[in-house]
């Protein structure tokens, strides 16, 4: 068989996904080395476009840690923490706007150049995002909220004219003050609020790992019920648990599964969605 | 590089070529062995319901040549041909339609397993074919014609709801009488009518040899003008002269490009369109 | 008063009627010699073509057993029936779809001849009708079925664009097999699964007759109860039983009446339609 | 034959006329007998229920001098006119609109009781005549136009959502004046500028008579230069001239046929409509 | 600061009230002093350009009471009213619809004049209002009657097109009758049947007065009870009772509150709608 | 007259402005004393607000040359200009997309807060702006380019759906490069392109003036061939060039009028568009 007819073998494989998933709204939060490292970028930015391609509608959405850390840097800021929070004043809130904001035109341009349509968002456009603040067990974090409410007609228009939303994980407080909110949280109440069929998060682990850090304890599948004793018991570690919430979250909204991906790995999105790879931890209901 | 991340790359090699041809009209004539080999049949039916799932929206036209005879012989009718065009009176002309128009509803039933959208026509259907009676070289032959006039609207209404219209190559001519058209010469009027973006003729060689019949001599690539010169040189054997005659019609009409391609081998109609492998004949202006 | 003005009179006796059934869907069992004769067949689909010029949205399903056995015959075989019903093997079932496809086209290309826009089906296209195989008081009768379930969407699209919708009463079941269907039971299925205003059977005689097969016993006028007491009572003939069982399941799935209507009477339909005129039987709840 | 079987063939006879205008505008100009007489206004109505019930878009348009001169005498005043046309000074102008009015509503009224629908209008409504002054040969007769523009855009509205359009006669000249326009021109420019398919113009005599008054010398056909040949050599009488001035307005402006039909005659909007009568004077240009 | 920038800043104070009622329905009851004083008249109907200029869905009705009499007595007939109610024989009932429909076809100009849009109705276009007839305490009053069915869908048609409707207070009652109604009642109706956000009384007092007629005693805001009880307890004047009971049908039916101004101030409708001026009296529920 | 009557009154004076701009595409060249003053920011966004509820389509797109400036000095850069043109290397690229993003958002945060609908935008996003790289007078400024090609579409899709498009001055160069763009420049070259009625360049001076810097010099109204003239003879000043060239290239591609109005004064773009002061210099052809 020649190496074009095993070509259109892979097609056909796919297409049992395609049919699945045409017409079907897919959140991706993307971060890590997915996003930091530029090579995997620009493939998970043509992975999103393959998959408006066949019909899936993408929306993405990111935070960008290092990028804002590198940002305050460069403005002689240190970046402090608590409890794995950035505690934001008025001047690290302008930065972290700054360096979301040039991050997010990156991701759209990548879109665009690989021949798919994306526009760039915040949570102030079309006032996609309401922030309510948030504080950490106690002691105040500053400009860091969570997303109360969603107003997703932005992403309706933009996804009806065939754009893929590229959403920058910032909200809007009361009297119009910005907030930086988790993206892995904000994922989790996009999805539910678009009953999305799929909540993807991008990470730098396997998946979820029972014995962690040991890749060979690798949770293939979960269900809600699950994860919530896991959370509850304390084995999850701390950066697992923003995004088993999310996961929850979504799956409670309505969406039909949750996955944690490894995002090191090159088109583990579409791997995740085009073939019967079990790949990373999926969260679903039975 | 795991099984799964070649799918995912293979599939991203397909992206330009399923851009390309998003929301585009490809006409094919089925035939040959693809369409009498029952597990080739299958497989050209799944290629049209994946050309559908990536937007391209096909159109396809048999003819169907040994079910004539088959149904001919099992009623005691011996088929008879002049200059390769079978003599049609009356009775013959009612058992081709009954020959192709079971084939038609197979093909229909193929793509719909398949998870695709079809229906299927006879040029009587919305009157989508008006015949015009035609001689071969001053001997008369019955009730065969050509389409001399193309009413595509039932053809837009389908597509539009994402149905793969199946059309069997009979026309009416005036007064209403059924006429047997060839197939071939059809799909090359229903091209152009269409202003299909390509014109695919499936057929049981490898392509246009310019040294029939050695397979080595395949010409990948024509203009129009070479391939009427082939035909008035008699460079060309005269199952191939139809075939031209269709893709050069497609192309004046306004096609792109016109293909002859070996039906034989599995998936070549994916392998032209979503691969860059050099299959078969193609027909373009430069 | 001018032959003219009688004419004029006329077209202004028929507005009521007009008026009511405009924009309703009309189911008609189309058989019988109002299908076997060629001058009757003729003015029955012109009947069809005013439907449709005033509105009105025909629906048609035929069956076609003389049609059948002409070819059965013709390739030597020999119609065998159980119960009324006709043995279907493989050989047969082809023989069925081939007959019936080409009478489909023929009825299609007389109501595009007489202006109207048709378009032909059988249950395989767009998924139309699934079948479940069915018994004869335990007697196998090979491919023979009923209709388990109406995917009508192909209808919808096919009537909002102004085609006619002429059915073949084939069906699909498990594993892509081809059935052979009773048309007149699948006309009842049909109906309820459109819920159309009204379903009409044509048939050979004067309507349900009350003391068979006397025409001065014809009963004008039934209510469902008084149909399935007929039934159960052993009062009606055998061909009527199946007409009866589909004007209940029409009735049953939501249409406002049922008919059995002579079809041997030209422009039966025309009458039922739009004049008040008791032609037949008709069944309806009060 | 029973009476409803020739009922039917009497809609299968209007069939062919039913298909030719379906969709297509006709302008009625209405007035004479066939509105004073109140059984024949109810009938006139029915017709065009009927014609809108086959999808024909009819748009009626009227005068009403019988009904202004009778409001004229109850208030006291005395009708003066001047070759034919009602000198118009504010208080007339004012009556004028009074019984234009009240006949339009009554017209709608009728339509509506028969089941159609309907909207009655003036020239102010949607801005849909703009007036002109004229004068009669010199002599001033104040709020007398014609129409110099027509804006069809409330039509559209109306017709496409099933509305006859019923208009009065009135026009709306520079600084709002209103202006009292000949309903049979304003007919004309109406048909023009809607490029309606017909312009019927409905009088109390038989048509355009050759040797006025006697109603053997009817005209049945003439051609645009044959009008304009018998309005120039005086051959016309005097309340002809406006009507073929109409008509030749109307063919210039893009209608097919216009006509001077009977309106005394029941249903001679039908019978011009949808039978081969030869009703009264077709102007049409070959 | 220029007159220029106080224009602006008031232009900026009108955009709340702008937002607010955006794509809201005001059904306004027109008459009084704002209705007969030319200047005043085409002011109001200004307003109502404006209002449609910023989105908001005006429907005016009016009646016509000193133009109805004036007629009369130009015809030399003697207004005879029962309990407030106008006795309206046949010839009456012709004279009051010639009345209101010059009226209403002089405010469909002004609108059009003034740059908007508008098309003017009775309530027998498109079957707008059905009368059912009333008695005034056992007396026969003739063709007087209330509407007691609205068919809106004529006025969905002419908003949808940007037209403001512009209706004549005549309904149709059984047998085709046209009946005279009271327009305050009407213009209850007409709002609860819409759903209208809000209802207008142009009147010409203040408002409610607690001490009819001392306009110190204006009740500036009520509640439906309050109203209900004023009625009741004789409180309120016998010309203020039916704008009353038209406020509370309209609350009743949907509308957000109800306003009794004072249409003698120039642009009180504007004032109402785009300004916090506490004018006339609000009927609301809390 | 009370105040709330003036307050009508002036709405009644702008609306022959609202009726003139409805649907109209309005592009605004924001910067300068406009944009840096935090209350008139809040100023003009909210004229924004109300050019959008009065139908009025206006597309915003803004520079932000202090705030690169600041962002520059902060991460300790020095800014360095070449004929008034900013040289920008990699580093101060990314600053200057960061430091117009955060400006972005800001700007759609305030038009949501003050009820309206946007979304922030740059060259990138739906690839809005092609770059070309320019030179000054033969020196490299780095990534400095001009807009050369506007796909406008994803503009249309937001406007359609009642969004104020805000839009930083960024483009996309060969080989995805990002590109620094003169505001000024670009607002000419995308009101060319979406053909808009208007172009209004928001500035820190009065407006044109015939003898920089006398206030007194002010010219109300130019043609385009004075607007060449002054550029050619060096009566403009610098910062004027480029603003003038705007508005030429506006009307060249065919907007009606473009203006050079004052920033510094409160809702001079207001009072540009729905009075008649004439406020700065408006260039229109005659």
């Amino acid at each position: 068989m020649s190496v074009y007819q095993t070509r259109a073998e892979t097609l056909i494989q796919a297409l049992p996904y395609i049919q699945r998933f045409a017409g079907k709204t897919v959140v991706v939060k993307y971060g890590g080395s997915a996003m930091s490292d530029p090579a995997l970028r620009a493939e998970v930015m043509k992975d999103l476009v393959l998959m408006q391609a066949v019909n899936v509608r993408p929306v993405l959405i990111h935070g960008g840690g290092p990028e804002i850390d590198r940002l305050m840097e460069r403005v002689g800021l240190k970046p402090k923490k608590v409890d794995g929070m950035r505690v934001t004043d008025a001047e690290t809130m302008e930065l972290v706007e700054m360096a979301l904001g040039a991050l997010n035109k990156d991701l759209v341009a990548h879109i665009q150049a690989a021949g798919g349509k994306a526009v760039g968002l915040s949570g102030k456009d079309g006032g996609l995002f309401a922030a309510e603040k948030i504080e950490a067990n106690g002691k105040d974090l500053g400009f860091v909220g969570r997303v109360s409410k969603v107003n997703p007609s932005v992403l309706a228009t933009l996804t009806d004219a065939g754009y893929v939303p590229v959403i920058s994980s910032i909200a809007v407080g009361e009297g119009g003050q910005t907030f930086n909110v988790n993206a892995d949280l904000a994922a989790g109440t996009l999805a539910a609020s678009l009953k999305a069929e799929k909540l993807v998060m991008m990470t730098d682990v396997e998946g979820v790992l029972s014995n962690y850090p040991d890749p060979k304890s690798l949770v293939s599948r979960m269900t809600p019920d699950e994860a919530k004793g896991m959370i509850k018991s304390g084995g999850a570690d701390s950066g697992m648990i923003p995004k088993l919430q999310a996961c929850l979250e979504a799956l409670e909204g309505g969406s039909r599964s949750a996955h944690i991906v490894d995002g090191r790995k090159p088109h583990s999105l579409l791997i995740e969605l085009f073939t019967d790879a079990g790949i990373g931890t999926m969260i679903v209901r039975f």
